[in-house]
């Protein structure tokens, strides 16, 4: 824990959160998908989704499209915190265990590396217990133009 | 092409669709996604998507998270074609070019290899005009039981 | 097949050919592994390693870093056949088969796309007879400078 | 740290210790590379290796293929530490920053989840100065077989 926060910090923070509130308003997947933000600070992000019935498979468990949307999701508003915009690469998810409709999951995406236009950013994702369900791993690329729109 | 299609040819084709008809039918994520599957063979399907408003994310253009649940959904189709549920263990991604709201994607996944258990699929996301959006690989875990339920 | 070589085509290839050979005069990873470059052409490299006893792991195989090694240096001589000095961003591979020591292996890499800086690449490594025992795609990011070098 | 480690904690770490032992006199791919084993307890090595100059490839840095061979071995022998023969069935391999000829590096593999088969594995790649070089995820897949050999 810091315990002197300094003025920079606290932009750095406040940017972070303004990014992913101009992001969220215009982004219509996630909130299709009932994904609510729960922290963004920069290079990280930590969200919520439910498994909702017509998010499950034929095999009766989530659809792994959705578990990597959760993913892909906490991982963009982790790269697109700087107020670059910022797109996904590549990215590769392990899948661990299978999530039931009606589970509440958590994402959490981390930076693990930021050059000046690429990225790699690692995310899991868990239930409310810890239990980790799956592995993920992000690549970004910094193009032009700001994440932040009047 | 083959000139002689066998006894075993046809049956093998046969399952093929008799197992995606079957998950399908409680393919939720799937059907509510609008997918629909074109052709699925042994070790193969196409499938189709349009990109909807509600798949589109913060930066304008088709969630990754969409791209990922198509091109796994012809995976899943193309690996469970045998009868033996199987599972994705681990998958990748490359994002080429964006999709944009309305566009109809086309994805095509084809088994590479097939063991004991594991296999491994490549599947490709293209725009009609056959430009490719995205490339994708995944690796199969076949466990018990069969995909075809009464 | 392409009918009528254009000017262009053939010094794209003697580009390639000029680039692979400077890279190779200096690569002592690839000249100590004992690879050979079998071809290089704008976007493709099949290249060529016997597996010795000293590439042998405690399982008593090639060791996996070497089956990389081939493959990422197929990899590598494709995405810098254009005489722009490119990297390796990241790698995935997948482990089909084993091989042993003495036998002979081919890798060829191919390009499925290249952007303007960056790029997606095939390699798969096969025996003589074909069969593939490893599949490779690698993500390629194109920095300043030259690849040959008087 | 562990205040109380009981017998059934000294015998795991000693296995782990053995099957490292009797992996490593066999593994001429690995002593050849100058890897040395550091610490190996169970789902878990630390190993060490020197860039030498035959490791350098056509751009003047530690070939991506010696990275990966060595991130690959730590990940061997971290999921080889129960005893049971067990493969490396896909990995992946991020570069952050480029290794010199003449640099000591250090590959740490520790395992995220072991299944009855499968497991998913992460190893870094850094300087001695803690600075990492690479990030690598590998899966594996338990055989029959023991790892000690008389």
């Amino acid at each position: 824990m810091k315990e002197n926060i300094t003025m920079n910090d606290i932009n750095a923070d406040e940017l972070a959160q303004a990014c992913a509130a101009s992001m969220y308003k215009r982004d219509f997947a996630v909130q299709k998908a009932g994904i609510t933000l729960d922290i963004v600070k920069p290079g990280y992000a930590c969200l919520e989704m439910e498994v909702r019935e017509d998010m499950v498979n034929g095999h009766n468990v989530c659809h792994g499209g959705y578990l990597f949307l959760l993913a892909d999701t906490a991982f963009a508003y982790a790269c697109n915190s700087y107020n670059k915009v910022t797109y996904a690469q590549s990215c590769d998810i392990d899948f661990i265990e299978a999530a039931k409709s009606g589970e509440k999951l958590i994402a959490v995406a981390e930076e693990c590396k930021r050059g000046r236009r690429t990225g790699v950013y690692d995310a899991t994702i868990s239930r409310v217990d810890g239990e980790i369900l799956a592995y993920f791993r992000g690549r970004s690329y910094q193009v032009k133009g700001e994440v932040i729109q009047e």
